[in-house]
C-alpha cells in the first residue's frame, strides 16, 4: 500500500516556529500537534459546552473517558466535584456533564464556566516503544520494541529503514525476541496489530518527510486489544543535518562499471620492467593472466615495458582507455588522475596507499573532487586491485587467479582479499570477480551490486565490509538485487572491540550492529558470521539449485550424524518434513532394514550396501513433497567413500534428466578417504564436508534463507 | 560454607501426613510450614492478644505490617473496622491494636475476640521465581529466573544441581540474561542478593533432604532492597521416585577401567581367520597395531587364528584376562558374558548390535544383570570398540590408528567415532584414546572421566554424547576432573528436532538443553557447538600452554584481520588488554611504521619484513602484562608464509627458554602457501588456521574458559 499522507503544512508551521526560536526540541503540546497532523494516536481530548456535545465527543473518542470542569475560577477540580473518571458510555457522559456543571455551580456560584474537558483514558495494555532516529550510514530509521526492562536491559528492539511499509511494520512486530507478548500472554488479550503497525508507518513517514526531525520517541505506546496510543512524545530536531553521500544515477553507475570491469583497453600508470615493483607485478598479471584487450603501459621513461610500447602520459595513448590502474606513489596520484579525467577514462583503480587510512584525509578528498569533476569513478585507494575472470583480467599486484565461476567477491581489506584468493584457489571455488574496495573514496558495495546485478557471469555476490559508507543506498539496491542473485555479507566490526579496531584500521564507523543485522536481513542479504563461513557460503550457494519448498529430508547411514544434522537444521532455520506422510514413510521403509528408522531422519543404518543409499536418495529426489536432501554418510567396507560419492552423483544426475532438480548436501563421517569423496561430490554439484555435520547444513540453510527472502518458496 | 540445616523432623511430619492421605501435593498452609522449617521467607504472621504483644510481634517481623481482628463472630472484618493496613512502626501497632479491639467491640459487643493477627506486608520489589524440579538424568535441580514474561516468554531461567552452594546461588543471579535488573534499573534499588541466594540455597537443600519433593515453586519471590519473600508456595510430591542408576565406588571404577583400557591380556570372542568378519578385523588390528600384551583368540572351532592358539571358551584360557572383545551375534553374547564373569575378566567390549537400539531392551537388561552379578563392566553394546594408543591397542574392527598424543575422545555414536578417527589422522592430531560408548548399558562418560583423570597419557578429554545416562554423576565427576584436565563435550540433540532424532536413534532422552548448558558450564566443562568445533578444540587445546591472566593482545599485519579477530575475541569471551599501558604502547610503536596503529590490535601493516613480526611478538611474549597473543599474518612477498611460520616458532621457542611461556594462536590470510605455513605452526605448538579469523580464537577462547573455570586465572 502507499504510505500515509500526513498534514505536512501543519508540521511545517510547527517546525518553522521551533527553528525561529532556535530550539532543538519540541514542547509536549507541539509534539502532540505533530502527532495529530500525522494521525499518530495520542490521548484525544476536547472541551464540550453542552451535555449533548460532551456525549458526542466522548462517543467519537471511544470509551472510557475522563471528564473535568474547565473554569478559570475553579483550581481544585476534584474538591469541587468537577472530575468524573471512567465514564463508560454516551448516557453516562450526558449525566456526568450535567453533574459536573451542577457541582461547579454549587461549589462557586459565580464561577465562569468554559465547559467540560473530555479526555480519552488510556487503558493499560502492553507497554511498547516506537521511535525514529538518524543514522550516519542508513539515514532515517524507525525502531520498535517492548517498553520497560525489555528494551532497557535486554535491548530487545528492531530497526527498519524509514519510511517503512505496512509489511515492514508487521515484520517488526514479529522481529523482537518478546514477539509472543503481543499475542497475549498470562491470560492477556492480543494487541491490535493493525494499530501498532499504523503507528510505526506514520512515525516513519513523518521523519522521512521532515529530515530535520533527528529523533522521535513515543515512549510508552500503550498497545491494547483496541488501539495503540502514545502516552508521551519526544521530538528532537536538527536544522543543519549532514549532507548525504553523492549517489550517481544507477544507469550511469552501470555504464561506468561495465567499462571499468570489462575494459576494452587498460592503462597501467607506473608500469615497470623492474621485478618487485607493483607496476611490474600488475603488468605481469595482465599479460600472463591472458587478458585479450589492449594494454597501455604508462611511465615517464617511455620506451617499452614488457615488450609493449609505453607512453609518458595517458593523454599520449592513441586509442580509448576504459580503466587505469595506478601503481605510483600517493603524491603523484592526483596529477595523473586529472589526466585520466581529461582522457575520459571511466575508472581509476587506485592501488596506492597513503590516503585516508594513514590520516591523509585531504589527499583523499582531493581525489574525490577530481573524480566528480571529470566523472571518473575511483576504486580504492589502498587496494590490491581487482580480478574479472570472464575477461582473464587480473588488474592487481597479487598472484594471478584463473578458476572461473559464478561467485563475485569483494573485500574492504587487503588481507581479507588475499584470504579470498587463497581459499578460492585451494577449494577450486570458481569466481567471476574479486574486488578490493579499501578506503571506498567512491566505488563501494552498492556500485558493485549494480554491476553484478546485470553481469551474466555472476550468480552470487559476497562482500566483506567494515562499514557501509552509504548503508541506505546499499540496502535499497540489495533489496532488489537479492531477489535475483544471493547477496552474502560478512560485516566486520560487529562487536564493540571489533568496531574500535575498524575505526583505527580504515576509519570505519560501524554503528550499532543490531541496525546492520535488521537492515541487511530486511534487504534479503544473507549475513555470514565469520570469514570462513562467508567463503564456504560463497562456494556452496551458487552450486545448489533453488529449492521449490520448505520440506527437508535427512537420509543417513549414521544415526549419530542424523541427530547432529537435525540440530543443525534448527540452527539454520530449516524445516524437516514432519510427520513424514504415511505412504512416503512406507516407501522408505521398503528400502531399509527393519531395525532402521524411517521418519525423518531416514536412518538406513550403518552396514548397508550402496544400493540402499541409491534407492532412498532416488525416492527422496522423485517425491514432490520433498524439496531438499541432506545426506549423512558413514564410512564402511560395504559402501566405501568413493563408491558412495559416485553413486550419489549418478542418482542426482539421473533424476536431473527427469526434471527432478533439488538441492542436495552431504556430511561424511569416516577415515581420511572421505575427504576425496567430499571433494568429488562438491565438484559435481553436491556441497559435501568431511568431519562436519554443520557446514553442509549452513550452506543449504543460506540457500533457503535467500530463496525465502526472494519470495521463491511457497 | 556448609549448607543450611533445616528442621527435618517438622518437614518429615508434614510429608508423612500428606503421604498417609494419598495426596500428591501440599496445601498452601503446609507449604508455608515447610518453608518455615527451612527458614525460607514467607510473609510472617502471628496472633497478638495484647497491644504490647502486637507491637513487639510487628517489630520482630519488620514494618510495614497489616493487622486484622481474629474473631469467630466477625466475618466481615473490614466492615467491622477490624483491618488496618500499612502499619509503619511500633507505636502505630499499639494504636492499631487498641483501635481494632475497640471497633470490634463497638461492632458486636458480645463477639468472642481471639486476638489481632499481625502479618508482614510484601513491599513490591522485583518479581523473581525460585523453583526446584527432579530431572531423570540430573536428579534434583534448583532453578532461578525473573518472574512474569521474562520466564514465560523469554525463558530466561538458569539451573544448578541441588543442593546448591552460596557460590552456585550467586552465579545463578549473574547467570540470567536480565541479571542487570537485580542491580537496579530505571532508578530502582538493587535487590538484597544475600537474601535471594539464601532462598535458593535453602530450597535446594530442602529438595535434596527430601527426595519425595518432586517439584517446588516459589512464584513470585519478591526481591527487594531488604529481603526476599515468597508470596506463593507450591509443592508437588512423589513418594515412589525412580531408582537412581547404579554407581559403583569410584575406586572400583578406576581399578576396572585400568584393567580394561591397559590390559595385560585380551581375549577376542569370535576371533576369525575369515577376512571381512568383525572377529578377523579385530584380530588384525590388535596384531598389526602393535599391541604387546597377550592376545587370546576365542572361537568354538578352536585351532589357530592368525597364528595364535585359539580357545573354545575364555574359561579354557590358561592365564588371567583383563578385557574381552565381543565379535559374536547378539544372541550369543549373554552366554559368553557369563563365562567372562566366571573367568573374572574386568570388562567386556560389546561390539555387537541388536540390543537397546533395535528395541531389544530385555536382551540389554539381561547383559546388565550379568555384568552386575559377576562384577564385569560393559562397554557398549553397539560400538566400534576402543583405541588406547600408549599401549598400541586397537580393540576395534575399524581401521588402525597410531598417531599418539594427549587427547582422549569418546563418542556415543559409531559414525561420529569414524569422523574422529578420520579427522585425527588427517590433521595428525595425537590421541591417547578413542572410545565408543554406544548404548551405554554400563560404562558411560563419567567412568571414562575417572579413568582419564588418573591416566598420565591424557591431558584433554573430549566426549560426544546424545544423552547422559546419569547427568548427576557426570557433573560431579567432571567438576573435579575439569580442574585438572580440560573436558570438552559435544552434546547432540540440543534442539527439539535433534532430540527427537536421538530418541529414535539410541533411545536417548535429551531433556531441556538449557539444563545441560547450565550444568555443564557450572561443572567447568567446555561445550562444543558442533562436531568440527569439538574436533578443532580437541586438537588445539592440549597444545596451548595455560595462560596466567586475562590480557590478550592481537598483533597483525592485516588490519582487516585485526577487526575480525577482535570480533572473535568478544564472541569467545576473551579480553583484549585495553587501554594498552603507555610504555608498552610506545615500545610497540618503536617497531612499526608511523602509519601503523599501536593500541590493541597492534597493526604492524601489511608491507613489513619478518623482523617486524619478530620484534613485536618477542615484546608481546616478554612483557608480563600480556598473557596471550593472537597473530594475524598477511601474505606478502616481503614476508613469505613459511618465513613467517619459522620465525614465529623460533621466537616462541627462544622465549620459552627464558621461561616466558604463553599461548599463541595465528590466523593466516594469503594464497595457498599459507596452508603449509599454518600446518607447520600447528605442529610446532601454535594453533594456526588459513582463511579463518575465528577458528584460532575459538581454540584460545576454549583454553581460557577452561583455565577460568579451573580457577587458574587471576
Amino acid at each position: 500500500m502507499a504510505n500515509f499522507q500526513g498534514d505536512k503544512q501543519k508540521v511545517r508551521q510547527i517546525l518553522d516556529a521551533v527553528k525561529k526560536e532556535g530550539r532543538t526540541s519540541l514542547t509536549a503540546p507541539e509534539g502532540k500537534l505533530v502527532c495529530d497532523a500525522y494521525g499518530i494516536n495520542v490521548p484525544k481530548e476536547g472541551v464540550a459546552s453542552s451535555a449533548a456535545e460532551a456525549s458526542k465527543m466522548a462517543s467519537s473518542m471511544g470509551f472510557p473517558v475522563v471528564m473535568k470542569i474547565v473554569s478559570p475560577d475553579i483550581l481544585h477540580k476534584t474538591e469541587a466535584g468537577g472530575v468524573v473518571v471512567g465514564v463508560k458510555n454516551a448516557d453516562d457522559a450526558t449525566t456526568a456533564y450535567e453533574q459536573i456543571i451542577a457541582n461547579a455551580k454549587k461549589y462557586k456560584a459565580d464561577a465562569k464556566i468554559v465547559g467540560v474537558q473530555v479526555q480519552q483514558m488510556i487503558k493499560g495494555g502492553q507497554e511498547t516503544i516506537v521511535g525514529a532516529m538518524t543514522d550516519d550510514s542508513f539515514g532515517k530509521l524507525v525502531a520498535f520494541g517492548m517498553g520497560g526492562v525489555l528494551v532497557e536491559v535486554l535491548k530487545d528492539v528492531t530497526f527498519r529503514l524509514a519510511p517503512a511499509t505496512r509489511e515492514d511494520a508487521a515484520s517488526m512486530l514479529d522481529g523482537i525476541q518478546a514477539a509472543e507478548m503481543l499475542k497475549g500472554v498470562r491470560g492477556g488479550k492480543p494487541v491490535n496489530r493493525e494499530a501498532l503497525q499504523d503507528t510505526i508507518v506514520r512515525v516513519s513517514q513523518l521523519v522521512s518527510d521532515f529530515p530535520e526531525i533527528a529523533e522521535m520517541d513515543l515512549n510508552p505506546v500503550f498497545a491494547s486489544e483496541d488501539t495503540a496510543i502514545a502516552a508521551d512524545v519526544r521530538i528532537v530536531v536538527n536544522f543543519s543535518p549532514k549532507a548525504p553521500r553523492f549517489r550517481p544515477d544507477e544507469k550511469d553507475v552501470v555504464t561506468s562499471m561495465n567499462r571499468i570491469m570489462k575494459p576494452k583497453a587498460i592503462a597501467v600508470i607506473g608500469a615497470s620492467n623492474e621485478a618487485g615493483k607493483i607496476g611490474n607485478s600488475v603488468m605481469k598479471n595482465l599479460i600472463n593472466g591472458g587478458y585479450k584487450g589492449t594494454i597501455y603501459p604508462v611511465t615517464p621513461k617511455g620506451g617499452e615495458v614488457m615488450g609493449l610500447q609505453a607512453y609518458k602520459s595517458v593523454k599520449d595513448i592513441p586509442g580509448d582507455v576504459d580503466t587505469a590502474v595506478f601503481a605510483i606513489p600517493a603524491a603523484l596520484v592526483a596529477g595523473a588522475l586529472k589526466e585520466c579525467g581529461e582522457k575520459k577514462i571511466a575508472g581509476a583503480v587506485l592501488i596506492p596507499s597513503g590516503f585516508g587510512e594513514t590520516g591523509n584525509i585531504e589527499g583523499q578528498e582531493e581525489l574525490q573532487r577530481i573524480g566528480r569533476e571529470y566523472n571518473i569513478r575511483l576504486m580504492g585507494p589502498n587496494i590490491y586491485g581487482f580480478y574479472y575472470t570472464p575477461s582473464n583480467l587480473c588488474a592487481t599486484f597479487c598472484t594471478a587467479y584463473d578458476v572461473k565461476g559464478a561467485t563475485a567477491l569483494s573485500s574492504q581489506s587487503g588481507g581479507i582479499g588475499m584470504a579470498i584468493i587463497g581459499f578460492s584457489r585451494s577449494t577450486k571455488m570458481g569466481v567471476s570477480a574479486i574486488v578490493g574496495l579499501g578506503n571506498k573514496s567512491d566505488i563501494d558495495e552498492d556500485d558493485l551490486l549494480l554491476f553484478f546485478e546485470q553481469d551474466d557471469n555472476t550468480r552470487v555476490i559476497a562482500q566483506h565490509a567494515e562499514d557501509l559508507k552509504d548503508g541506505r543506498a546499499f540496502a535499497e539496491v540489495a533489496k532488489r538485487v537479492s531477489k535475483k542473485k544471493p547477496v552474502i555479507m560478512l560485516k566486520a566490526g560487529r562487536t564493540a572491540m571489533g568496531a574500535a579496531a575498524a575505526a583505527s584500521h580504515t576509519g570505519a564507523v560501524a554503528g550499532t550492529d543490531k541496525i546492520y543485522d535488521d537492515i541487511l536481513k530486511s534487504a534479503g542479504v544473507i549475513r555470514a558470521n565469520s570469514l570462513r563461513q562467508m567463503l564456504e557460503l560463497s562456494r556452496g550457494v551458487p552450486i545448489l539449485p533453488t529449492p521449490k519448498g520448505e520440506n527437508v529430508v535427512i537420509i543417513t547411514g549414521a544415526g549419530g550424524s542424523g541427530v547432529l544434522l537435525s540440530d543443525a537444521c534448527v540452527d539454520n532455520g530449516l524445516k524437516l518434513l514432519k510427520p513424514m506422510p504415511e505412504d512416503l514413510d512406507a516407501a522408505f521403509r521398503k528400502f531399509i532394514p527393519p531395525f532402521g528408522a524411517a521418519g525423518n531422519p531416514v536412518d538406513i543404518t550403518g552396514g548397508e550396501p550402496p544400493i540402499t543409499y541409491m534407492n532412498t536418495v532416488r525416492l527422496g529426489l522423485e517425491d514432490d513433497r520433498i524439496h531438499a536432501l541432506i545426506l549423512g554418510y558413514w564410512h564402511t567396507i560395504v559402501t566405501p567413500p568413493m563408491v558412495f560419492a559416485k553413486n550419489m552423483v549418478q542418482v542426482v544426475n539421473e533424476m536431473k534428466e527427469k526434471g527432478k532438480v533439488k538441492p542436495v548436501v552431504a556430511s561424511l563421517a569416516g577415515d581420511v578417504e572421505v575427504e576425496e569423496a567430499a571433494e568429488y561430490l562438491y565438484q559435481n554439484g553436491i556441497p559435501a564436508y568431511a568431519y562436519s555435520t554443520e557446514l553442509p547444513v549452513e550452506v543449504l540453510g543460506a540457500k533457503f534463507k535467500w530463496a525465502r527472502a526472494a519470495g521463491l518458496l511457497k
